[in-house]
């Protein structure tokens, strides 16, 4: 059974442009928001990481856009974790707006790092724990 | 009784700067989130205004920042609708942390335009609805 | 013989994040930067599309990060016109810091809609002006 | 003679919002980009103030908005230091369009800190540096 995590948010003004849509590169934000719930939700944050001395760094990402959303629609992020290795991981999301029309779909890939940048692994209980949630 | 909103939100990683607090300009956009609550709380969107052919255009703002905000942080903004007239209203805000923890303050003044950006007055019954709702 | 332009820009202290890096969503702004000015450089401002009654609206994009950029660091954006159809066209960008370090590379594809956001065409003019600055 | 600093940029696509104008949190990032180069153009950059464990922490914004910028304007930034003292300092700003029409006019005033987020005095030698760039 997939493993998945629902946030729920409010389109802000702030977040559209000219067109009178959202702007698309406030998805990847909507995605970051995605992921930290997802962690939070399974008891592991991403803020207790940093403070062990872990990075998530943003290795790659891929959107597909299928239909914009607007100012204070109820939008929704569906956020999976495709895949996890004790180096990198990998989420994946879909936005739907409050009629349920999937609007943008994505993946975001993630190298583990210390705090001097370098490439680092996880510690095995967040492995673990990783490996416990994924879809 | 003062009428006042409060609005929830999570600090998004996004939010924050190489400082590792919530970067100042981020409080506008909360603000905005919170008058946007306010109305519809109260049975106004201000998407349905835009419709009618208004904009709420900002003309000056105000903000004392007292203490920073950090990832992840669960934010209330506290909206008030300080004053109200046809053709401008002001609205104050108050951002607490989950402690309860005074953050940051700061009032918004907005004129009424049309769509061709010439200043406007609010049609009667927005008008009343607003009087209802002054702090 | 490519026809690149290159869109200089300094980081903002906004674009960073608690990383004490540029934050990733940024990337897509300093692409849309970078196409901007490579349209405007061969006599073709967006500005004017939209005038028209023609919006160029994001399908999908594809970064990939190799490097962070710091505050006040001086940024090239390297745009190039990958591909042009008179339903879509699709634009890649590399961005170097001022040592000329490869930082980030991606690229974005594009449908040609109307203002109702329905798919159009490219009008004869701007589809034989984007032909003669493909890669 | 008032020492000032005017620093040009280009507006974004991402920078405007559903008005089909420039949304008015911008114009804090604005302001921010003017004293950074402010500093930059007087010797003083404002990375290397971290760099020593000093960190500038807006206290206060007030800004007036009295006309709209629109998408691939270009905008001056004109920034003056209107007050510094060993523990704060204020920036005055204003943003014109390529028709040198003032848009918006604000002041940010910055407490200085240690990395810790403790109040702090900025070393003879910076403070000095400061008192000869006041307006």
């Amino acid at each position: 059974m997939a493993k998945t995590v629902d946030t729920q948010l409010t389109v802000r003004y702030a977040e559209t442009d000219a067109q009178g849509v959202v702007h698309h590169a406030n998805y990847l934000i909507w995605f970051e928001l995605g992921r930290s719930s997802f962690l939070r939700h399974y008891g592991m944050r991403y803020a207790e990481w940093e403070k062990l001395g872990l990075y998530a760094v943003v290795a790659d990402v891929e959107v597909r856009y299928r239909a914009p959303a607007f100012y204070d629609d109820e939008v929704t992020v569906t956020t999976t974790l495709a895949k996890a290795r004790k180096r990198f991981f990998q989420f994946a999301y879909e936005v739907r707006n409050q009629q349920g029309e999937l609007l943008v779909s994505g993946t975001t890939r993630h190298l583990v790092t210390g705090h001097d940048r370098k490439p680092a692994s996880l510690p095995d209980n967040l492995y673990n724990q990783l490996l416990t949630v994924l879809a």
